[in-house]
């Protein structure tokens, strides 16, 4: 029997936690990467070498990747002295091989030979290119980094969200999307992840003529003054907004509750759990698949990777999460994990 | 039969183009490598990072690497741009893996398995040490970068090279000395990559030790105001005076000259041919093989890398220079490429 194909759509972390799930199946993986990351490392080398960004797609190449675990770490590993201080190695390596091979996308293949990878990472585009939110009070907001820090959003509202210079979808991230039997949207930050892949011109109009089924996994925690009141039918709105209204055909939801002391640690930042009532609504058109994907184990990060470290307490369990996705991408065996299906 | 046991001293270009040879041959190579590099990216790495010189590992590791081109291109490629400028990769590579394993044998060690080295490289020193050189007149230079560019050595003469603090020798290191069938000494910058080897606590007594035949790959052209007027024999005394005297078994001599136009080219800046004269003395405890080892091939380096370019066509061919040492080690069927041995 021939694999089936499951098209990622995403970036970051959440990224590399579906996808370090997902490459223990017999599936063949395309991983879709936003490349709108204009910040920290990322950012100086878009900023001094002019190259397209890398740590979406390293933390993609590094969760597929089939090396040993020193290879993984190296990739990992950031700097934390003198001129290198804040880069991570692996946004080196893919940097520098954007250069050898003259585009990022070929380098992109190159790296994964190296790593070995189980799956492809496709970035999104190839154009160098910036995201900005246009707010409902004129402000507009200048690339990623702006944005994801930004407070206002929430408070003020959104008129527009967009790419400049406009960004022509990766041919291949379309002829992927085509084949697809499965399309796995997010999880990841929601503005700054996820939407900016639809922003890129060609990939809304490829899901919708795709005949995968197009999944969703919920983000767990809201992000505080972004999408701090958000319930799980807000992101699924904002989602099917973008792909033309009705195209997402499951969510996967987390019924498990984490630790009311790990509750009160994200709510005293506003960042409260995700909540779904299956009564706000009667006639979805979506499947809400609840289960208990939470994480129990203790994140593992690199010391100086601070930022990761303090956001991944409440996170997904990459087994899990994946295994409810062959759930629905085989349609069997897996009921017993199930807690409801809505 | 077992296959023998080669252990390599030098370090910089000269060892690449040593190792891209023998490395075709089933015989086990050990390459101790000088660690008094401080000048460019290993000096500033050196300097930010506190860790160990990569710059001439990095050479021997991509030299001995059974891995892809592209893996091999990709440790010399050298950033052009911003705060990464002149930086190797191969060298952030090293000097990750250094952090990473919190030493730089181990580090070492690692890089050798994911580049699938054929042979081991063994830094000749985890002790951050630095070169020195006190002339006849008490100037002290300090540094290796120093000292290879100092207008005043040939004419000022030396009085002492050391290293401070004192280094000792890597146990692997010493280790296989004692077990080496064969040892070979350069080619290299004489000051700045073969005798820092010397100067490091144990290794001068462990080749004298050594049951192991000892070949002196001399150099093709000597240095401007450091060897300017070295004959072969001179580069042969040096280095018997730190080895206690007549341990050099073989010298390879290269006896196919240049174009015109290349001596023309390297004499305006006064870097001579080494010249050898079997009549200068009458009983040599040496033998010196003459042979054509003279590459015809242009040079292929990273545009950036200019240093290596500019001084680098006139050169050792790295098959013909490896199947001279073959037959020094076997001993046997190779005579018809000797055109003598004095």
């Amino acid at each position: 029997m021939k694999n089936k194909n499951v098209v990622t759509i995403g970036g970051g972390t959440g990224s590399f936690t579906l996808l370090s799930g997902l490459k223990k199946y017999p599936i063949n993986i395309s991983a879709i990467v936003s490349m709108a990351d204009d910040g920290g490392s990322t950012g100086i080398l878009r900023d001094e070498l002019g190259v397209l960004p890398p740590g979406d797609v390293r933390q993609c190449l590094v969760a597929l990747s089939d090396s040993s675990e020193m290879l993984r770490r190296l990739m990992n590993y950031r700097f934390e002295e003198g001129g290198l201080k804040g880069h991570s190695f692996g946004n080196l390596f893919l940097s520098a091989l954007e250069k050898i091979k003259g585009d990022f996308s070929k380098g992109v293949e190159e790296a994964a030979k190296i790593l070995n990878t189980k799956g492809e990472v496709i970035p999104v585009t190839d154009k160098d290119t910036k995201l900005f939110m246009e707010l409902k009070n004129g402000k507009i907001l200048k690339g990623e980094e702006e944005i994801n820090h930004s407070q206002d959003i929430q408070k003020i509202g959104i008129k527009k969200n967009y790419l400049l210079p406009e960004a022509k979808a990766n041919k291949k991230a379309i002829q992927r999307i085509n084949e697809a039997d499965l399309i796995i949207i997010g999880p990841g930050n929601h503005y700054c992840s996820i939407i900016p892949n639809f922003l890129v011109k060609g990939i809304t109009e490829a899901i919708r003529k795709s005949k995968a089924k197009v999944v969703y996994n919920c983000n767990l925690v809201n992000k505080a003054k972004h999408t701090e009141n958000f319930t799980l039918d807000d992101y699924v709105d904002s989602i099917n907004d973008y792909l033309g209204g009705k195209r997402i055909d499951y969510v996967i939801y987390n019924n498990k509750k984490p630790s009311a002391r790990l509750i009160k640690k994200y709510e005293d930042h506003k960042e409260l759990l995700v909540k779904f009532n299956e009564k706000d609504r009667t006639n979805r058109n979506y499947k809400i698949i609840s289960a208990d994907i939470l994480s129990n184990r203790r994140p593992k990060f690199s010391a100086s990777d601070k930022l990761a470290a303090q956001r991944s307490f409440i996170r997904h369990d990459s087994e899990k999460l994946a295994k409810v996705l062959m759930m629905i991408l085989e349609l069997s065996d897996y009921e017993s994990i199930i807690k409801k299906i809505v």
